[in-house]
């Protein structure tokens, strides 16, 4: 692992990315006497709100991201569509944390899928679709339904589609942009849970109780934590998304999601996804944790120990998503609220979350 | 009381004064989707490290304080010896919260006395003292050992001197300016306590738990909650601190510091000051509450509700002094920092702070 030295207090850190996740990462920085500097090519991104450091240009313009990387003591990202060779013209000029590897495997379904499986972290059934022979053959092993997805670029149910026959997968391999696409088995499960896990520059990690999430047009909806699992289920979740994150010799948070399936009548994790930054199923932890996950992401780019993530009390957290956000007012009196100061509330747009705490004798609220 | 309609997310919130708690405002509101301006002399003030925004100007620079009204929603302070002629200026043009009276009546110490006299809140003894003649006759009367103390300007144990003899109160007479000065009788009190509270502009009300504070050289060092005090005696400082807020039509948070006496061998309270501002003895709120103090301050100047005070867990919040500050690293693997950014570590000035959250059967520790 490359040495990081501790940052003092009083660095710069720059953000990849001007959302609501580089904002957050940006204010928890400032808790910690730190200043940002964000980089976006939107200027009315909403991290722009709070900091005065910033670039408005290209990711792909080398200029802009020199004189970015000179002006800054670390660098990080907000989003795991950061391009390679941005993430490595970076890199070799500043620290670059989590580094071009996890961003690599996390930006290429295959290679993520290629990543788990050697590692021996279960995940759904799979096959690679370059072409349409792969695809027929694919069908075949794996069965209907199943659902075929681009490698790249692909959030919030975009870039997939679910395919209940041979002649469905070929219009869908039709469609779907870019190509290779990667077939997945259908996997009936009964939730979905995640993990939001650090690893510190010394090694060192720290993971967040498992938040079991609610979707809702593929988008998340609700986290809740604690998750209806098992004790012995949150464990082996957690022992995973260690294995991952030294796998990956990551420095930062990560994401993995889960799903929770039945095998031979017993419940069973199944990797979903990994995101390597802070995650939206960890925006519980800034209600209720000693710790939450974004000033444990600047304590591990930061070269710093990681905090302590001891939860105080039983949380649900609800995004905001479109015209919600017009609804905050209601939720006033009784959550803990966030909204990110977005410009415009486009349908499904995410524009804020709650933080609905559970105080002692409420759980049956 | 004006009225104030609640300002839209995206509005813009104006801060007199730059210092760590305009810093922690603004860091409170980002997090409610509102901007923040800063307005501060000093270029090197370490809230315009969180804001885009930024006026550097004097307080009594009329042209940019017209400019800085009208480019945001509603103004606040962060300390209270902004000039009463700077605050009317303000008022006359946008909104100011909390208003000029509470103004006028934290940054005299005569006229606060005067104003919790006549609301038959109990304080400590005090004889107002423009001349020498006034300087003998409350002594005479009060006593000795007393405390000569400026009305204006004082903070942090600037502006006072014990005095145990007429010639001693003489000579510190003599020294203290500007006049007037006031005599306060000596008090033995067992404990200092104080009370975070906020009103909103519909007139409700919530206080957070009492902390009790320890000052080293006059400066606050540890906030402690809950403080050591009856249910009985903690009733009786929230039940003050809201006669105060609603005596004063106050819309926002203000911090009340009480002295606790002995009266008749029960224990009385004594109110010793009120600061109409965020304090540093609620920043353990931010630790444990559902909303911290700095959240709660900026519901209440933009018309929203009021949030939920419930503390999760007990606390010891501990000021970072001068040098102190660079041994933060120590505290980050047990407890929950923060660090305000600021440039210079001189001697005594509050350069951040840490809260030691106590978990379950951690009580001891």
């Amino acid at each position: 692992m490359t040495d990081l030295s501790p940052l003092p207090q009083g660095s710069t850190i720059g953000i990849l990315g001007g959302g609501q996740l580089g904002r957050m990462l940006a204010l928890a920085a400032a808790r910690l006497g730190m200043k940002t500097h964000i980089f976006c090519p939107d200027p009315q991104s909403p991290a722009f709100d709070v900091t005065p450091y910033r670039t408005v240009a290209e990711y792909t313009d080398q200029d802009a991201l020199a004189a970015f990387a000179d002006a800054v003591d670390v660098v990080t990202y907000e989003f795991e569509n950061v391009p390679v060779e941005t993430a490595e013209f970076i890199a070799s000029r500043c620290p670059l944390r989590p580094g071009t590897r996890a961003l690599a495997v996390a930006q290429d379904r295959l290679a993520e899928k290629t990543f788990l499986s050697e590692h021996n972290i279960p995940i759904t059934p799979y096959r690679a679709v370059h072409t349409e022979a792969d695809l027929d053959r694919a069908g075949t092993e794996l069965g209907f339904p199943g659902v075929l997805k681009t490698t790249r670029l692909g959030y919030d149910g975009k870039g997939q589609r679910t395919v209940s026959s041979p002649e469905d997968a070929r219009s869908a391999f039709a469609d779907l942009e870019p190509k290779p696409l990667v077939f997945e088995g259908f996997v009936s499960f009964d939730k979905e849970i995640s993990v939001v896990g650090a690893r510190d520059a010394s090694g060192r990690v720290r993971c967040f109780e498992p938040a079991e999430n609610l979707h809702q047009n593929h988008i998340l909806k609700t986290s809740t934590v604690p998750a209806g699992i098992s004790p012995a289920l949150a464990k082996h979740a957690v022992m995973a998304t260690t294995a991952i994150l030294v796998a990956l010799d990551y420095v930062g948070v990560i994401g993995v999601e889960f799903f929770v399936a039945s095998r031979d009548g017993r419940p069973a994790l199944l990797v979903n996804e990994i995101a390597p930054r802070v995650h939206n199923s960890g925006h519980w932890t800034e209600a209720v944790c000693i710790t939450d996950q974004f000033e444990q992401h600047i304590r591990a780019i930061c070269g710093w120990p990681l905090g302590d993530t001891t939860r105080l009390a039983d949380v649900v957290m609800e995004n905001l998503l479109g015209e919600e956000i017009h609804r905050l007012e209601e939720h006033l009196p009784a959550t803990r609220v966030h909204s990110y100061g977005k410009r415009e509330a486009r349908f499904g747009r995410k524009m804020g979350h709650i933080n609905r705490v559970i105080k002692n004798g409420q759980r049956n609220d």
